[in-house]
């Protein structure tokens, strides 16, 4: 679970959540009852979600005579999920939502996250996929599945990566040819589908990208389809199986508790397929709903890093081992091991990455909250750079550094850690499939470096560092902040920098792979300093609510503390790569393979 | 496995093993013989060790009826390990060992933990615990037990941490009763004991820390027993069981190959062990093992790594996805992604951390074989001084940056590297006990900054550096490694720098808590440089063998990209920390409790 303390702060501090709540579609809103739904999703969190993690995670999904076994706790799980409405939040009212603000949906991924991330990815898929028929479908379409996924009764899954074309979408073959009543038929097969075959559910709806026969090659020919596990009738009830078979389910290190599945699509010409939206446009529809469902990975790898840093907590005060270093070498008194300076520095440690990842999510999800309502153009566009620039670093900050938090949640608690008798060990092989899954690191940082920056001339990034320096000059007027904010600020400098650096190269015309060659590190370092400016965002707000005596005093010095280590810790190691990115070493962009394969 | 050609280069460029098997010692020994050698760990690791890895991972060590039930692949390979004499690569001929320099025993162990690290767990803990027999035990002790642990008949174990004293070991309280016949009876529970039980040899002979009744407290009242799971009759035959019982088995994340064990010594007050050595001494024997053991740790977790990046390398050849950068946006010819710069880079990367942890092994086992030869105290002097320097480091350098390896490794292979398809998730996992065992990354870093740093004024460390300074400046002569030299020398004198300001710290009478408290820290630092030093050995080597024409030019340019990549991505993020280090930040170790576990 994520603490309360923690998820109150963070709406307050970083979504300014009372001003969204205030706007006209909120109507339906107080934060009353806010603070009903987040009671509603702690409850079921841990009543539900947590209590049936590690079972799940023991008896993963098993394929037999072509049914997917799951233990009991998997369905009392979705049950009060679904009976709780926590498939709708983002959805809006006539959606059969619940309209919360994105800030919110953030909120329930990173907290159910933290309970069972298997389970809350089939929550979160199902949204991401119901998005898109909301968002594009017909009337046809969307009144027949649109309810039943937004309830919970139907699951949806995104059925992109083929066995040949995981990453590359643009290769794709699944093939879906014109029926005289309007519907398609198609075959092909997907893999990697998360959610792709279970009994949680009355139906599973398959968002797929496929080619219409004749199609163009490329991104260019992709549409979307609806394909239902099973066909409905008249009446928008279940019916016979549609032509979609599982061939196989992923044996997976972690995120057990979800099926991983290889689905086969039309092997008997059977498989009844629904166009949404326009024919050849799939990808860019894919592509308007990435940014929430990126938004939701970050979520859900900062809530998988604070539960273990929740745990370590507790495990460090409860743990007697070794006598304190200041009692001298004669000392017979054990203690706790959070009276080690090395512990403290693992628990700050996580504190810092955990949070700081939380706090990245929220501020991309409040960026969608503030788009919902902005009517002006040039606000709107300037925010609209602003989510294209962060979205890559939302789905992969959480991702690398959450992860992190989670090894060094397993290292408190050591040979205990390394057991499955404590869930860390779990979060740590769930969290690793963040920097994979919704397109691996390497591609985001491709995204960032090349589409949000480099082809952007920069803009969306040079806006991006000048607010944040004009940010940072009115925080460290606090004096106790002056010393982090004089750091900060030399830090953007530099970044401002190695921005100018990679343009004046792209001008000099300099290779693609030279370019671009570096974009992981570049990715790292802007992601780094975008925490480290919510970082110190936080740290200002704990201060002021100190001088004024609010209560939770050791809550919020923490995350003055947490701030501090931060950018006394983490950001000089970001930072150590200003240099070799601004003179664009190439040492492996123009390495030749032979030397990388040489034994 | 480990390729040939790595082993060959580091045996010659960084053990310079010639010379030690001209040694007299080494009489029975030549070049040919060494290759012998190498071909037979090469043999059973490959069609034994790893043939078996992922059966053993799969089916973990089960308890039924009280006895270990392991998979038939296990027994084969030890079998092979047993015919082949690779449990006695570190004994001497009089000690039925094929005397073997420590270097071999390093890669050996690199070599058979990169194809099985569970399967040489029991070797090394044999080995470990057979040289406390062969070294510290009386003749009775020793006629009984070393021939046939060495020659693999018997395996061994160390029990030393107990369920309330982990890494506390001063508080152990399992307890020896001294017996008319002069052996020992004992009672207690040792806890995390690595092949603790298991069918895999005729007897497990245990060394058992323990206290003899009416022991003085903490460490000086600690003695070592050997107590065999089967009791040895008057021929040394194995005869009845001994009072030792398995409570249970561990469910560990990796490292699954090997049984893991809650023991129980004197249930039915009818344990007997002998005592080895004399009474009371048992931690100084113990440590007296430890620097071999620590130098095993590090070759097996550097093997791990080396291994991922072999198969990540072979994944990145065969696998076709996406088109090349420089082709362009439309560009259609899918390439194989080791045309990726982000895919390069994780390779090189790998390369980097994995290789140079696999020298900093065979540096320190070639510093134990120096030692065993040196006959003038000044030079022994130095030597030792260097060996304990380097004990921390090479145990912790390895474990930390092994598993980034293969962290790497799994993510070259995508959503495949996340499923159990692939070993290199099994490899992810396995490593990850590197950090913990035999002492945990923190427990090094205070032995190293605390015992081996200030308790030594300084002298091994500034010894250390001073010599690596002048090595540079003799390597940085060939003018491909100018640069790397110079920002090589001006890290080493930042280096010392942080030593002369910790101890005038010391001498200022800062407390314990804050001198120390930045331990893990200014342990990656030094070890990063330590690695960045052989880095630049490894690439002059390179180099020159280059410029003489020498074969395999592919395989010594990577050594010489592997050493541009450490000392200009790598070495700058361990500097980063020498800021806070020098100004002794206590942004962790002063932070009161409450702050830290705030909620």
């Amino acid at each position: 679970m994520i603490p309360r303390t923690e998820l109150e702060f963070m709406l307050d501090e970083i979504c300014d959540i009372d001003r969204v709540i205030e706007l006209e579609q909120y109507a339906h809103l107080d934060r009353e009852q806010l603070t009903l739904v987040l009671n509603t999703i702690e409850k079921i969190g841990s009543d539900f979600f947590a209590s049936s993690a590690a079972k799940m995670d023991e008896e993963e999904p098993n394929l037999r005579n072509g049914v997917v076994v799951q233990p009991e706790e998997a369905f009392r799980a979705i049950d009060a999920a679904r009976d709780a409405g926590l498939f709708s939040t983002s959805f809006s009212l006539e959606e059969y939502g619940l309209q919360l603000p994105h800030a919110i949906t953030a909120c329930a991924n990173a907290a159910l996250a933290s309970d069972n991330t298997s389970m809350n990815a089939i929550l979160m898929l199902t949204a991401g996929s119901a998005r898109l028929i909301a968002n594009f479908a017909d009337e046809n379409v969307k009144s027949r599945f649109l309810e039943p996924m937004v309830s919970g009764r139907f699951t949806g899954t995104m059925c992109l990566s083929e066995p040949h074309a995981g990453s590359s979408l643009s290769q794709i073959r699944t093939t879906a040819f014109p029926q005289p009543d309007g519907s398609y038929s198609l075959t092909g097969q997907k893999m990697w589908i998360t959610g792709g075959d279970h009994e949680l559910a009355e139906n599973i709806v398959h968002l797929v990208l496929a080619r219409i026969e004749g199609a163009p090659e490329g991104v260019k020919g992709i549409s979307l389809f609806v394909v239902p596990k099973f066909r409905l009738d008249d009446k928008g009830g279940v019916s016979d199986r549609n032509d979609v078979t599982t061939i196989g389910l992923n044996h997976k290190m972690g995120y057990r508790g979800v099926s991983n599945a290889l689905l086969s699509f039309g092997d008997v010409r059977n498989c009844q397929g629904f166009l949404v939206g326009e024919e050849n446009q799939g990808m860019s529809y894919m592509f308007q709903m990435m940014n929430e469902l990126r938004v939701g990975v970050g979520a859900t790898a900062a809530g998988v890093a604070i539960e273990g840093a929740r745990q370590s907590r507790g495990y460090a005060v409860e743990r007697v081992q070794g006598t304190s270093l200041d009692a001298g070498s004669n000392a017979r008194e054990q203690v706790a091991i959070i009276q080690h300076p090395d512990v403290r520095r693992m628990l700050l440690a996580q504190r810092s990455l955990s949070e700081g990842a939380l706090a990245l999510s929220l501020y991309a999800a409040s960026l969608l909250d503030d788009l919902d309502v902005e009517n002006d153009a040039i606000r709107q566009a300037v925010l609209q750079r602003r989510i294209s620039l962060i979205t890559p670093l939302v789905k992969s900050w959480p991702s690398e550094h959450g992860i992190r938090a989670n090894d060094i949640a397993l290292q408190v608690l050591g040979g205990a850690g390394y057991t499955r008798d404590f869930s860390v060990e779990r979060l740590y092989r769930d969290n690793r499939l963040n920097a994979i899954h919704e397109g691996t690191t390497g591609i985001q940082a491709l995204d960032l470096l090349h589409r949000k920056v480099v082809a952007d001339n920069g803009l969306a990034l040079e806006e991006f560092l000048n607010s944040a320096l004009d940010d940072v000059s009115e925080w460290m007027r606090l004096e106790e902040l002056e010393d982090l904010g004089l750091e900060l600020k030399a830090s953007i400098e530099r970044c401002q920098v190695v921005l100018a650096k990679l343009l004046e190269a792209r001008d000099r015309g300099v290779a693609n792979s030279v370019l671009f060659g570096n974009a992981t590190p570049f990715m790292d370092l802007i992601g780094c300093l975008t925490v480290a400016w919510l970082w110190l965002k936080m740290a200002h707000a704990a201060l002021v609510r100190l001088k004024q005596g609010a209560t939770g005093s050791d809550y919020l010095s923490s995350k003055v503390a947490a701030c501090r280590y931060f950018i006394t810790w983490e950001l000089p190691r970001a930072l150590s790569v200003v240099d070799p990115l601004q003179r664009l070493d190439n040492t492996w962009s123009e390495l030749e393979p032979a030397i990388l394969i040489a034994d």
